[in-house]
């Protein structure tokens, strides 16, 4: 049995000159020696950084280069073996300002993942909710509760907690995708579980399906199996092709292009949401997802949002600003947006941008704290 | 404009040899450097810490004795002055096992707040949900956008985000607190926002009425005003009081002693939830806050829960067990319950003991990642 | 097996002169009678009828004088006995447009119920939702699942669909109160279970305490019990005592006084919903019931809603006007206010007047089809 | 002003030898004449009728031939104009046993309707929600607000309450569809509007596209335009395709047939709901509308449901029992399911057997009276 902690104290308090601070005496200094005895701290020294006029992001914007994130991934490849206890050859995006940990935002994880010719990444499941988007390549599956999920160039594929899930490459060359997860959010609130599965599928989930079975039973436009009447939490279709993802994006410049304004966000900017079809929500609680394009020579409105997002370049070329950064991009470069930080893109004049986006908006809505800002066009 | 981070990078990679990681080598070494340069962390040296079986708290059970804060809170009355800047002489619980921080848990701030007759706690709003629970005491109001709530001995008064407030101590004695909050988590997930208002309340907030405005409004059993039409997301009940509380557990042991065993949570355990009355939930979004009364001699079940609580001992003695700790408890003692780490609490012979409680499960319901254990009694 | 029908055919269609209908001659004659044959009826002409511009009640205003009610009732409990196969000494108001059914409204019952000294009337539970709310009167209770509730001047006394109940007479005169159902909308939409119980309620459940074992745990002002944990769609609060919306209205008005307009509906008219606590919603999800104080002298807004009422006058005296007609109104009358039709009351210059009002707006609600309309004061 | 009605009272009682009924005695009798004068009716001679068991429909099961339907509407195409006052040349089935009103059921509506080449029906809107159905033809657009759809055979176009619409025919030929609307709800529950609109329909609305816009914004599976933020309660997608509809219940029956059984609602059944894909609910708040697949000599369980139906075989023949009733059915025909009549469909061995059904289900289940019963296989 213990009683009260004897260690010493991690408090430390130190006595200021400063605007609404207390003058220093040897009777603060008592008192602060009180505070750190008994664990304390008091609001007045810490009410400046702890709460702020409006949301100050400790993480910072960055950009992370995709040929050189595939180059590494590809040397991973070679020496880096896949198998339990490591469960994945994915390597994560640490952002600058957040002391090293493998944390994109404070709540986002964003990993390239690689897969050699033939590799199979063991089956585990956990509570934490994640994603695959492809912007290059052919030939992984993801074997989902048994159903094997077809992997190609722009398809998105949600991979809600709770599922056992495991990647097999079944082509001639390596692949590379990105998976985007709550991991931080779910770590910094101590509320996963994680649980190891089989270390190979079975000989019948490497076939290669056009379309999964749960692409066959969801995945058609407002028509619900009769035979799921449930509406789970999470999306229970696996994966969202980009044939269909493409032509909603067309579909909306071209409404806009023939007077409805109202079909876009803006000039020349169309954007979907990945939804789940059971209820119309976001595919996972935790996170949002989507696809935007900036129609050739037009630039998205300066918005800013509580919370955070990373997004992938998926084709053409542009200019991104978020905050005071600035970058011009292309295929497969990643980049953060900070929570209440402004960004914008514009896109070149060759072609359209488009970006995949991924964020932690769904949390904010839950709990009734979303905000944002969008400037006049 | 800038386009690359070119700082010494703080991510700092250092190959092992351990089950499960790859080989170190010249090639593993180059990898590391490599991930560094870029800002880049792989999953399978960190998946362990990250992605554990079940939730492992950062925080550790620990318990602050009511007697020393009071003590420390006095000092702190007679030389920190309360004014704009510092906004509140009140100071919080920091967990030892948290760096320092003013978290008595991950997400949960919880301090004992002071003030000297006569004084003003100057008017603010902020995004962040907050609460008081009165554990002895009598004579200080919060005047919440106008509305002055007087405050006493069992009273619990939440304080939705949003909301003007100030704090007015009108008797000729000291009163002391306790305030709960989601800063940690608003701080974490950057999602705060922050607004001074007057310094001093008007002459006529200054009256003590018996009830507030919002507690003849809405403090009536099942009955809705109709001129309050939408069901806000935090309560508009601004105080609960405890002549109501301590009936409700009475109610509930008498039902239990009658034969009704289904009316408390155990034998001997009875307990109520504070909530909104326009919807039946939480008073508010982030934070569930609960009144539980342990019939002399009996003890709760024992249980774990995804998510973190504070307790404080309203009234009693008795016995508390959090994971490997066990600690004796009296009248207005604190103490946390980290995440998925078992509490049971029994009461001493003489008498009911009574605990104030809360915690973040709202957060955790509300993503659907609610899990709980409860040990057959 | 069947094949068609070959009944005379229930339709008839006559050609006739009138804008919009096609001109009457043999083909149409002819085609007509086809349309009878096959069991057809054209929209063209119904459409007057079936498609108004806005509702049309077929219900008329109508008013009940309580006195001839309370005779009637007497009457039948000296000579009508209470018991298996007729259930209940209840009397409905028949609407005088609805073609002598039992139907107060298209949607709505209403029925004076009685039960002499010592009577039972035998257990049963349907689906349909019901209430009683007692004008005058004291000694009766209501057993719902085996828990006994009192019923005196003021209570209303909410019954689920599905709960067993039965009513026992202990006192030493008759008792009369009103009775409130959805039999109508439940017969019209086919949608109705019946299931008889108990021919008598045990012993143990005619004794009388002050307050019911639900109301012990669900009747705390926004206190919900931990053992409780789902939010039943009806409320699982048995009773509302008149104690608690007496001073609930009272404190409406002493608002109002103050200064705080935005306490009551206007000027003098205060008015509060019953709700069930577990979600704060209607306590039945077809019934919505209030209670309405117009402070003497002053009158309601006029006001019309889809949806059809039928009030009662608790206490005071009044003027109450309903379309086109008007009535002087005082304690126990009751009369019914059609779909869309326009009503306001005044309250005399003596007293308040209090009126006790239930209707279907939950369901318009449900189905997104509510409207209604304020006329400014 | 008006006081009591004095009108011959439409209340007629009469006292009979009967179980449950008091005996006829002249105290009795009297007192009838009392309830006759007061407008009032007691529940021991009507509760035998007013509250059974279960559902007893007043609808009775019926069958009509299309081709029938059809050969009348062409008559009434060629003698009843289309226009202002009639608005629609649609012909409604009139359930035998619902006194010749234009009712399907006691709340549904279906009818066909009927336009000639080059003809409009003019536009307008109203409150009640309606849906058309095509079993065969080409060639007519609805128009709603100003969005023109086309109609193919197979195609569902849901029409929500509140939307303007018009109708044109572009065609060389006249065509047939079927409506469904919930007039007798909304007619019974006397909360209907209707307004008129345009005469004609403007010349660019009678263009031809291959999609509307509403299914460019909205018919891509699960993706949601960014532009469109609210989940309307009804569904913004003005068709749904008979491509996707055919093809999502050929998917259901293939998984089957692979050994998923759980894909389909038994034994060679398969069906999809149609739903509004920003809340993954009911495409219309009051109306459920699927479409069912039985292969070929595969029957569906017999199933029983509060509320009612009607079906139109969209392909191949079979058998169909409903309560007592069986019929041989064949494209086209309709027929109706009343409250709680057990259904059964049997596919004839040449084909699959394709059913489009509507009901209103969604009414019970927002007012929580939903219930079904399916037998064992």
């Amino acid at each position: 049995m213990t009683t009260l902690n004897v260690q010493p104290s991690p408090v430390r308090l130190q006595a200021v000159v400063a605007p609404g601070q207390p003058e220093p005496t040897p009777a603060l200094d008592a008192l602060y020696r009180g505070f750190e005895r008994e664990l304390l701290v008091p609001l007045w020294t810490e009410i400046g950084d702890l709460m702020p006029a409006a949301p100050r992001s400790k993480a910072v914007p960055h950009l992370w280069r995709w040929d050189r994130l595939v180059d590494l991934a590809g040397q991973a490849g070679r020496i880096v073996p896949v198998g339990r206890g490591g469960e994945r050859r994915a390597i994560a995006l640490a952002n600058p300002a957040l002391g090293g940990k493998p944390y994109a935002t404070p709540t986002l994880w964003a990993a390239i993942q690689y897969l050699m010719p033939g590799e199979d990444a063991p089956e585990h499941r956990h509570s934490q909710h994640a994603f695959r988007f492809v912007v290059e390549g052919e030939g992984v599956w993801t074997v989902v509760n048994g159903d094997p999920v077809r992997m190609s160039r722009g398809d998105f594929l949600p991979q809600a907690g709770g599922n056992w899930h495991a990647h097999h490459n079944a082509a001639t060359e390596p692949m590379a995708w990105i998976d985007g997860l709550d991991i931080p959010f779910s770590y910094y609130t101590e509320s996963q579980f994680f649980e190891a599965g089989r270390m190979h599928i079975d000989a019948s989930e490497m076939t290669t399906p056009e379309r999964s079975r749960s692409e066959r039973l969801w995945g058609h436009p407002g028509l619900r199996p009769l035979s799921q009447p449930e509406a789970p939490v999470a999306t229970p279709l696996l994966a969202y092709r980009w044939v269909d993802t493409d032509r909603a994006l067309a579909d909306q410049l071209a409404l806009e292009a023939e007077g409805h304004a109202g079909a876009t966000l803006g000039n020349g900017h169309a954007a979907v949401r990945f939804t789940n079809p059971s209820n119309g929500r976001d595919v996972l609680p935790t996170l949002r997802t989507e696809m935007h394009r900036v129609r050739a020579g037009a630039s998205t409105r300066v918005r800013r949002e509580v919370g955070s997002s990373v997004y992938q370049v998926f084709d053409g070329t542009g200019q991104i600003t978020v905050g005071e950064h600035q970058w011009r991009v292309s295929r497969g470069d990643l980049f953060v947006v900070p929570s209440w930080q402004r960004f914008s893109a514009h896109a070149d004049g060759g072609g359209a941008l488009d970006l995949f986006r991924f964020g932690d908006a769904p949390i904010f809505e839950a709990l009734h704290t979303f905000r944002e800002e969008v400037e006049p066009a």
